[in-house]
């Protein structure tokens, strides 16, 4: 089963669309928690299991397990979401990004290690920097292309020589060069709606993974998801 | 003491511009070594004891670290450097990119986890995702510029409307704006010349970490290090 495959059967299974992200900040847990040994991955396993049957994945964060030391805890809650809810996709974001032979061991990291079903990608380095990724070619392969922070317009809106501004030009290399083996998707913020439809119109129905519905405080239509 | 300060004291005290990176992939390790229970330490702690008088700096390579569930290795490797050869400066280079609240705990990770004293970053999401680690006022922050593999042009090399190249765009960006405190330095790869003379012109003497010099076969002149 590919990613694609177990991400539609997800879709189907709970009727949701919402990718569940997990950005576990110890410094605001409850009192009481967060001097547990494994506070991180409790608060996790608390909150897949709460929404489990209402999303189509799992996304956890890795910088908020790496800034206290708890890659462990970060590898229990992978298997533990593989054991209780098989069906469920997990999407490890790390946004990676660098040269081929550093980003094999990027790849292992996310696909052997953590077992994740697919990972966020940086494509400033370019093609051979997501190649060595979409050597595993039934996981899934993310590719930063609007991010939904307000510097993302720093370098993502930049106007190209034509007219065409950087993220579109991403969204063109990844939907008609990089996605060999149909294992991509692009993450477009939903912070900007208007580039949302903008890059559904270039990319067909590839999946878009569209953060900033919550923290970020915007609404996302649903018809932007899927064209 | 700032990284600045750290690394000109390390320039003047071996007399070296060299930054000696540590990729250690343990499936090219001697076979007697690769089965040790921290081979990765090892062989990195033999590098750096080999090294460490010709050099302004050790590079560890996080990837290599994280693909075998190596951090505490990583950790005891710094600990390592900064007990035998405190003057010499730990550029962890780990690339990262993520929004604010994910890159302040990016930011723990390497300079609080590891104690690092500069990290590399990848640039395409922003001020706001690089700003968390210039709040570390006496680390460094190397921004990735124009980088040394071939892919490197995909993105980098595109010209923007006024005919600059994105990788020349991020430098202005780098030099004359997110470089507040002092603490920000560009990669930029010796694979391509020009650019890093280039990229010299315009940021009067920043300090370049220049990679591209072993595996990747290029010769690096001098003249481009510093201005």
């Amino acid at each position: 089963m590919t990613f694609s495959t177990k991400l539609e059967a997800a879709w189907s299974r709970t009727g949701s669309m919402l990718m569940v992200g997990l950005d576990p900040d110890i410094t605001r847990f409850p009192a009481e928690l967060q001097h547990r040994p494994h506070a991180i991955f409790e608060f996790c396993r608390e909150i897949v299991d709460a929404t489990a049957a209402y999303a189509c994945g799992i996304k956890p964060q890795i910088a908020y397990f790496a800034s206290q030391a708890a890659e462990e805890q970060l590898q229990a809650l992978c298997d533990y979401v593989r054991e209780q809810y098989p069906w469920l996709p997990i999407v490890l974001d790390s946004k990676r990004g660098d040269i081929g032979s550093t980003a094999s061991h990027y790849a292992a990291e996310a696909f052997d290690r953590y077992k994740a079903d697919a990972v966020t990608v940086n494509p400033y380095m370019g093609f051979d920097s997501v190649e060595p990724y979409l050597d595993w070619q039934d996981r899934g392969v993310i590719v930063l292309c609007r991010t939904s922070n307000a510097g993302g317009s720093d370098l993502q809106f930049l106007k190209m020589e034509d007219g065409t501004p950087l993220y579109l030009h991403v969204a063109d290399l990844v939907a008609n060069k990089w996605n060999r083996n149909g294992q991509c998707s692009l993450v477009v913020g939903a912070t900007f709606t208007d580039e949302v439809a903008a890059v559904r119109e270039r990319v067909g129905d590839m999946p878009l993974l569209v953060p900033g519905i919550g923290a970020q405080g915007e609404i996302l239509l649903q018809r932007w998801l899927r064209a």
